[in-house]
C-alpha cells in the first residue's frame, strides 16, 4: 500500500525549518504497514498544491499532507483542497465550539481569525485537533484519500496518532512491519560494530540491520516484513537475546530511546531517590529526568551550581579544593554529588563538572573536559571524560553519559 | 531561477534518518539567491529516480540530488543519471588517483568497489569529492543544470560550498533574496494576525509575510526578492520598524529564535545577575539559559525543587503556605522566587510551580496549571497560565513563557 507524504511551508523551501514531521510520521506509518512511495516538500501557493496532490494521487492510494492550515492569509491547504475536490465550505459548529473553548481557556476572546478556522469544507470528514485550533480535513475520492494536517509538530502528532492512524488501519489491510529497537549507550558504532560481526554476519537474511548513532549513544534496528506477526517477532526475539548475551551493559533499553525514563524505571524498582548536582550540563540532566511522567515519585531536585560560590553555599563543596584543584576535577565533583546526596536526603546522586566551550579550555583542561560523579548509597565513583568541541553536543554527552554511569550503578 | 532537491534514499523514507541535508542546501542555495521550487525525497529505484529528475527539469533550471553514488550495488544514482543523459561509462584517470590515494591513507587496499567509483559518464564534468571517494557529476542539457553529490552529510557539504556553489555563481546571474525574521513572544498566532491585520494589508507587495508559530512563540517572516540588497533591505527595514511600534513588548528579537540568548544578551547590557528555581519546569529554564556561549557569565544557578521539602529546605518557602495553598500557587512561586534571589544573590529570578500532566490535575487546578513569577530588583511579580494537556509542551510553553515574563522586566 503506497502513501505519500507532501509537506506544504516556505519555511521548509528556505533552510529555516528542519523538517521533523516527515522525518516522525514516516517511521510511524512504515510501522503500520505502508510503503512510502516519497516526500515531498512545496510552497505555500495553489498551483504547487494542486500539481503535488493530483502527481500523488496518480501513484499512491493515500496521501497526508501537513501545514499551511493556520488561520491567517499565507495559509492556503484547506481552500485548495475545497476546490481540487469541488466542496462547498461551510461553518461546523463542533469544530467552533472546541476552538471557542480553547481561545477563551487561555484568557483571549474569539476573533475573525478563530472564527474563520471554524469554516471547513462540506465534503471531507474533519478531523478533531486536541491540541491546536486548526481542524485537520480526511477527503475520500475514488478509493483514494487525502488527509490535511496542521504542520505544528504536536498538533500533528496527537491528529496522527490518535486519530488518523487507527482510521487508517480500519480502512487497509496492511503488512506485518517490525522494526525492533536495541539502545545501547558507551560504545561508539565502529567499536560496536566490531564486536558484533560475527552475529550480523549470521543474522538470518529476512532480518535487516541497522546502526543509528547519536551523541552517546548507538540504537541497533533489526527489522522483518511478512504477514505472521508471532513469527516475525519470535525471529527477532532470538536474535535480541543473543545481543544480550554479547553485550548486556551496553544495552539500557529494548523498549525507549529516553535514557531519563530508563533509568527512572530502575529508580522506581529499586524504591530509591535521586538528586542532581550540574554544573556544565546545566539543568539539563535534570530536564531528561523530569519530563518522564511521574519522575516527581523519585527525583527530588538539583541544584545546578553555575557559579563556584554556589557550589560551597549549596553544596558544601571545599573551597580550598575548586582553589587548588579547579572547579572542573575529581575531587569538586565528587563533593557536589555527595553534597546534594546528602543535603536532599537521596539513595542517589548524579554531578557534572566540565567545560562546555568554546571557550574556557586550557592546555591542561581543553574544551570537552568533563568529571561526572555518582553517589551511591556505597560510596562515590567518578570518571573523566574527553568530549569534542561543539557546546550543545558536549552538554548532550555529558548528560546521558551521567545517566549512564547511574545506571550500571542501579 | 527555480531550483529542485532531491534526496535519493530508502533510510530517509522509512524515518530512520533526519533529513538534515535538504535543510542545510536549502538555506545555502536560497542565500545566493535561487528559489528552491520543491525538496523530494525518493526510494533508491532506477524508476523514481528517472521519474523524479524528468519531472524536475521540466518545472526547474537547476535539479541537485544527493545520495545513491556508493559503490554498493544499491546505489542507482550514477548509472541511472547516466542512462537519462545517453552517455558512456569510461574510466578517469584523476578520480582513480585520488581514490587510491584516500584508500591506501588510510591503510587499506584498492578492492572493486573502489576501482568501480572511478568509473564515471564520459558526457559530465566531474566534480571533485575532497572529503571521500565517491565523485560528484555535473550534467548540462538544453541549458539545464543536474548535479548529483553524496548523501554523507560532510562530503555534500564540503563539494556544494567548495565547488558547485562557486560554479552556479558563474553560471548565473541571481537576484538577491532577504530573509528577515522577527520573533515575538506571549501572543498567539490568531491575536497576532487581529493586531497586525492592517499593517499587513498596506505592506508593499514585493513583501511576502508569514506567520510561523511554536509553543508560546510565533516567528514573523519578511521576505522580498530583488536585484538591489540595499533597496531591498531598506523597504523591510521600514517594516520592521513599523511592527516595533506596533507590537514593542512582543518582540524579543530580529536575529535569533533562542530565546535564551535573547535575555542572556540583555542581562549582559544591564551587568546584572539571574537564578532559577524550577518545579513544573525541571531544569529546562536552567537548560535553555545556559546552552549559550558565555552565559556563566550572568548565570549564577538553579535549585530544581521537584520535591515539597526542597522548596522548603532549599528556597525558604514557608510550610504553611504550601498546605494551605498547595504547591501550585501564587504564594508559593513567588516565595520560590524570592528564595532563590536572596540565597545565590542575584538581581533577578525566575520560578515556575505548575503541574506538567498528563495527571495530578484536579477540577479546579487542572492538569497545565503554571504560577510563574519573576523576582526582580524592585519586587517580585507572578501570573498564572492555563496551557494543554502534554507534559513535554506544557514544560516548553512554561519556559518560554517565564524566560518572555523576565524579558519584560529587563
Amino acid at each position: 500500500m503506497n502513501l505519500d507524504l507532501i509537506a506544504i511551508g516556505d519555511e521548509l523551501l528556505i533552510g529555516q525549518t528542519l523538517n521533523t514531521n516527515v522525518y516522525w510520521m514516516s517511521k510511524e506509518l512504515n510501522h503500520i504497514g505502508f510503503n512510502i512511495r516519497q516526500q515531498i516538500t512545496i510552497s505555500d501557493s495553489e498551483e504547487a498544491i494542486l500539481d503535488a496532490v493530483e502527481a500523488a494521487l496518480s501513484k499512491s492510494d493515500v496521501v497526508l499532507i501537513t501545514g499551511g492550515l493556520g488561520s491567517t492569509n499565507d495559509d492556503l491547504t484547506m481552500p485548495t483542497l475545497n476546490k481540487y475536490f469541488g466542496g462547498e465550505l461551510v461553518k461546523d459548529e463542533a469544530v467552533y465550539e472546541h476552538i471557542e473553548e480553547m481561545v477563551t481557556s487561555r484568557g483571549f476572546e474569539m476573533n475573525e481569525n478563530n472564527q474563520k478556522q471554524a469554516i471547513v469544507p462540506n465534503n471531507c470528514k474533519v478531523v478533531h485537533n486536541a491540541h491546536g485550533t486548526a481542524p485537520g480535513l480526511w477527503f475520500e475520492q475514488d478509493n483514494k484519500i487525502v488527509v490535511a494536517m496542521p504542520g505544528v509538530p504536536y498538533e500533528m502528532k496527537g491528529m496522527l496518532s490518535d486519530i488518523v492512524i487507527p482510521w487508517l488501519k480500519e480502512r487497509y489491510e496492511l503488512p506485518e512491519i517490525i522494526n525492533q529497537m536495541v539502545y545501547t549507550q558507551g560504545v561508539p558504532e565502529a567499536k560496536l560494530a566490531e564486536v558484533l560481526a560475527d552475529w550480523e554476519k549470521n543474522l538470518p537474511s529476512t532480518i535487516k540491520l541497522a546502526y543509528l548513532p547519536s551523541p552517546g549513544r548507538v540504537k541497533l534496528r533489526l527489522s522483518s516484513v511478512g504477514t505472521n506477526r508471532k513469527a516475525l517477532q519470535g525471529d527477532i526475539d532470538l536474535e535480541v537475546e543473543k545481543l544480550n548475551q554479547l553485550i548486556p551493559t551496553h544495552i539500557y533499553s529494548e523498549e525507549t530511546e529516553d535514557l531519563g525514563s530508563a533509568v527512572g524505571e530502575l529508580l522506581r524498582k529499586n524504591n530509591a531517590t535521586l538528586a542532581t548536582a550540574e554544573s556544565c550540563t546545566g539543568g539539563y540532566i535534570a530536564h531528561l529526568i523530569t519530563r518522564v511522567v511521574g519522575s516527581s515519585d523519585y527525583y527530588k531536585g538539583s541544584v545546578v551550581s553555575y557559579a563556584n560560590e554556589i557550589k560551597m553555599k549549596k553544596l558544601n563543596v571545599n573551597q580550598e579544593d575548586i582553589e587548588n584543584h579547579g572547579a572542573v576535577s575529581q575531587q569538586v565533583v565528587e563533593q557536589m554529588a555527595l553534597g546534594v546526596q546528602q543535603k536532599m536526603n537521596t539513595d542517589y546522586a548524579v554531578a557534572t563538572s566540565g567545560i562546555a566551550g568554546p571557550d574556557g579550555g586550557t592546555d591542561q583542561k581543553p574544551v570537552g573536559t568533563v568529571w561526572i560523579a555518582v553517589a551511591t548509597p556505597a560510596g562515590v565513583k567518578s570518571k573523566k571524560y574527553l568530549f569534542g568541541k561543539q557546546r550543545e553536543v558536549n552538554i548532550e554527552r555529558a548528560a546521558i553519559t551521567g545517566l549512564g554511569m547511574l545506571r550500571k550503578e542501579l
